[in-house]
């Protein structure tokens, strides 16, 4: 578990280095949901995801020896750029394994914030296996993409900043729809939400065939998910809830909804037309659980994280002209 | 002339109804420019762009007979859909004289917001001709999208949010580069921008063939736009500086910048890839201008307006293709 007090620490550790995203609103939205929707839009954060929130606070602790013998990370793209991103700032060499299948934009960015990128083959290969031999060969630090204390507490500034903002609105909220892969983010966030109100339901929003959390908060215990199959959403695609993350979504969530492809390309259309933001498609879950009636209408203030934007734009292309 | 006092009160009039848009910022876009870059996204304004602003800010000063007798405007989609938005908040009948080759988008947005579309070609038609027979025919008041001293006021909180955030940044604005139509939001913004730093250069940024406010800047004289030439920036496509708009811009800008076709389409492909935001081609022109090099580095310094998003789908898919 972690405290409120860990997340105002990883705030101030962030602060200066990430975006302090503002809580938009729009009144087509509102209209369209049939209730007052907050967005957080992560898109706008830093190397496009909230993901640069945990790879900070998380680098910015290590000592000089540990800097010196640089880290590794495995990531299919937006953990890679908040890493490298945060190396590059930091003067640190960052090593990420990643999928040989990765969308392009997040391969090229990753290189371009000086990463070293090594590729793995999604269906024959094991990425933790190829960052654990690294990790030894050089003695450089493991930086997990969600299962790791000052990761969680890094991404929960996310939902500390939509507390505090929800406050200066005088707003009561109702609910928080937020994207859920290892399920950092949401252990976070929902730390810090529910330390400002507790009566905020906090679900978590999962692609269909990764909906471990939502089948794990029904049975009680951990369930997994078939990562078999393909899924647009390719940030949310973790085997099944963290070791560390799902002791504390157990205890604070509501429960999961689980939304479709079509849902999520809809609302990646939603957030071309109404919000004018560009969202990748494991980004719009939340909007996607929202504007397919998955919340029931007695939540009638909503926070919603937009988690990321990192698309390539042939397949963003795609999505408006589907 | 326009008073930073008559901002203030239209700051007032559209509190609530219009959006406080943030102004945001990006290291990778700062790394691109070579400098820091402060954007100010009225994508992100209700209906789209910054011209709701206006809209509200004259439609809520009409009194009761005129509200009962309705608004008539002429718009190619952003001052449309400003008009019609507003009207249908505060219960008035808009109709609006728009291009039959306006965007899709622009045309079924404002009849969204419950407006009367009365079609005209561009090309043959005379729009104020229409406009104005439709007035008199109902007894409706015509709202103007640039000439207007309420209308550019309301454009002028635009400029007036900018300076309030960049002082609550602590930081000195060297320079503001804003779209220019027929000059309204650059007038109104610039009036609130030199209130706050006299020393702050504001731009007029124009696309090729509609580069009329550059050549009068330049030859002190109103010269007019070649209409006939096609444009994508379908948002700033007026005539010659307006009656009202250029006396202001003449006395407080410091000049005008023009960019190509290709120098918008690749700002609209940044816009998407490091910003994660929409916009339209004539929302894109600030931002061209920037990556362009058309801006003396001497500027450290920047403000860019982002003015709109709407965008047809197809034509922004197109964009991110080329």
């Amino acid at each position: 578990m972690i405290e409120l007090s860990d997340i105002l620490q990883a705030q101030e550790r962030i602060k200066g280095a990430a975006v302090r995203t503002p809580l938009i609103e729009s009144a087509d939205l509102n209209a369209l949901a049939g209730r007052r929707v907050l967005v957080k839009p992560e898109n706008l954060q830093r190397t496009g995801s909230f993901k640069f929130r945990g790879a900070f606070n998380r680098l910015s602790q290590l000592d000089d020896v540990q800097r010196k013998a640089g880290v590794v990370a495995w990531s299919s793209g937006n953990h890679a750029q908040g890493i490298a991103a945060s190396a590059q700032i930091l003067g640190i060499h960052a090593a990420i394994v990643m999928p040989a299948d990765a969308p392009a934009t997040k391969v090229e960015n990753t290189k371009a914030y000086g990463a070293e990128i090594v590729f793995y083959d999604r269906y024959t290969e094991d990425r933790e296996e190829i960052g654990r031999a690294l990790c030894k060969e050089r003695g450089a630090v493991l930086v997990p993409s969600y299962d790791d204390l000052d990761i969680i507490a890094g991404q929960g500034t996310t939902g500390q900043e939509i507390a505090e903002d929800v406050r200066a609105l005088g707003v009561t909220l109702d609910a928080a729809l937020i994207c859920c892969g290892g399920g950092g983010l949401i252990a976070g966030s929902a730390t810090a939400l529910k330390a400002a109100n507790p009566d905020t339901d906090v679900f978590a929003v999962e692609p269909e065939g990764y909906d471990d959390h939502a089948r794990s908060l029904v049975s009680g215990q951990v369930e997994a998910a078939d990562t078999s199959q393909p899924s647009i959403c390719d940030a949310l695609l973790a085997p099944c809830p963290g070791k560390l993350t799902y002791p504390i979504n157990s205890a604070l969530l509501t429960g999961g909804l689980v939304v479709t492809e079509d849902e999520v390309q809809h609302a990646m259309r939603m957030a071309f037309r109404v919000l004018k933001l560009v969202v990748e498609p494991g980004g719009s879950v939340a909007l996607a659980a929202l504007l397919s009636g998955k919340l029931d209408p007695c939540h009638e203030t909503v926070a919603i994280v937009l988690s990321g934007g990192n698309v390539d734009p042939e397949v963003f292309a795609k999505t408006l002209a589907a």
